[in-house]
């Protein structure tokens, strides 16, 4: 199956207690983009750059297989960036900039080569975007895959209630999940989100690792226990990434094949957090993915006999 | 095998956002007692009680198959009484009361009949005490798991150190065991934990779930996403005596079995949380256990095939 990713293709400056980076190569759409190209899943990536975006950046996603047709170069203008810096228990950080430039006017252009995507993956952004989308393509995809967060449900409640109706899979971190559905409980709360539209909700949690709900099923992953995280930037565009790629891999949208696409994310985000920005991810072949999949089997077998 | 438990039989008085109690049956030695009974292991309790303590709940225990010949009455004292009240989120909670009363001067006593348990279970108490039982055992148990908590970390260090050398098994949570070995990354300091003493270490995370640790291997599992929690005291003392009821039912101290321990006392540790206490824990047979096990299964079982 062919893939459609929406998100920002950005530069970010990153500082963690292991070190600090320059403006680098970073946005949503990239770690999906290079998730997919790990996979050698056909992707499709739909966001907009400015004149000041490296070519050789553009280059690299090519040779790997990744569609650029619908990232829109804006000559005149600058590229999204971001800046921030981790504490240091890498579960927090402090936003340092936000520079919005070509993003503030973001109008997404669907490729023709995209249109027959059956896979729309909808990365975080303003939901009135997220939403243009949708209409632009010519006909509904097979599956809508919506990631948000608290900032949309702070400031565009509406629009993002009307994205949501018309989601398949939501994936929301914890907090999110609870802002979104007003109920403490995760269970509760993925009943209410249910009831909004998705039939599919995916709660991440971080170093606690993932649930998947699906009309009264659950399915829960812990994390891989890490020696050490260098830099999480990325790691839940990395999950989301891996998490369409092994659904496009198999064509399969049951909820089984959810759940291994759930470990498929995880094992993929695992990797991004080993080193700076995506530097890790545009190392690693469909192998490494295996190996890491079966560090997961090896974490979460066990045979009880009562 | 037969298990000794050494801890607190106790009044608890508890506020939830549900509703609160007079002063009830609690106590890390009930819950561990409780949690074998449900398995049919025979365990011995060694505690102390006050005069004031009703000999109902001493018949009950010895109904359930439970041995109290190591549970001293001090008949001019009282039992150790414990109050709190927990937050809407039930992660966290204040403490209203601690009347030690006769724990103050606690000199566990080990019954002839108990010498030769193959496991004991040492609930969190002050450490000497801990180290008192160590030394009145005539021979050393074949599995040491310890229970202890931060406040020990921070007021009798030296002899913590010291116990914990003893330990076979040390079950704390993510906080204390970052306290305990001033690492942040679970990874690491398991293995700081490994090398002062215990060859197994379980991390506990409460509604994220527990990791075990051994020999640079990982075991992790998620917690039973619940819909509701209604008191979770005593969750931890329930899953420390399912997972040593486990390993008295099997009499295997190998890694594979320990992994299935874990996720009996897990599975134990989300009856309790059901309802006020002791309530829940009581009620539950084997077969319930079965159930909720393999609601475990269902909850962590899955296939990848890249």
């Amino acid at each position: 199956m062919k893939l459609i990713a929406v998100g920002t293709v950005a530069f970010d400056a990153i500082e963690t207690p292991f070190g600090k980076t320059d403006k680098i190569l970073g946005g949503a759409a990239t770690y999906i983009g290079l998730a997919a190209a790990s996979m050698n899943i056909p992707v499709h990536l739909v966001s907009v750059i400015g004149g000041d975006f490296p070519q050789e950046y553009l280059d690299m996603m090519t040779d790997k297989g990744i569609n650029v047709d619908g990232v829109e170069m804006i000559k005149e203008g600058k590229t999204f960036f971001w800046s921030g810096r981790y504490h240091n228990d890498l579960n927090s950080r402090d936003t340092l900039a936000t520079e919005l430039n070509v993003l503030e006017n973001f109008d997404p252009k669907i490729p023709a080569s995209a249109q027959d995507a059956e896979i729309l993956l909808l990365g975080n952004l303003h939901p009135a975007v997220q939403l243009s989308v949708l209409e632009k393509m010519e006909k509904r995809p097979k599956l809508v895959v919506l990631d948000t967060m608290n900032f949309w449900m702070d400031h565009t409640w509406d629009l993002l209630m009307e994205m949501i109706t018309k989601t398949d899979v939501i994936s929301i971190n914890d907090e999110e999940a609870r802002q979104l559905s007003g109920e403490y409980s995760l269970v509760k709360a993925a009943k209410k989100i249910h009831e909004m539209g998705p039939q599919f909700v995916i709660i991440k949690k971080g170093e606690h690792g993932a649930i998947l709900f699906h009309k009264g099923r659950i399915f829960a992953i812990p994390a891989l226990p890490l020696e050490e995280v260098f830099d999480p930037t990325g790691a839940g565009d990395t999950f989301a990434g891996g998490f369409v790629s092994y659904l496009a891999k198999k064509g399969d949208f049951s909820f089984e094949n959810m759940k291994a696409a759930l470990i498929a994310g995880s094992a993929m985000a695992s990797f991004t957090v080993e080193k700076f920005g995506t530097e890790r991810l545009v190392e690693i072949t469909e192998k490494d993915i295996v190996k890491r999949v079966n560090d997961f089997k090896e974490l979460t077998t066990f045979d009880v006999v009562l």
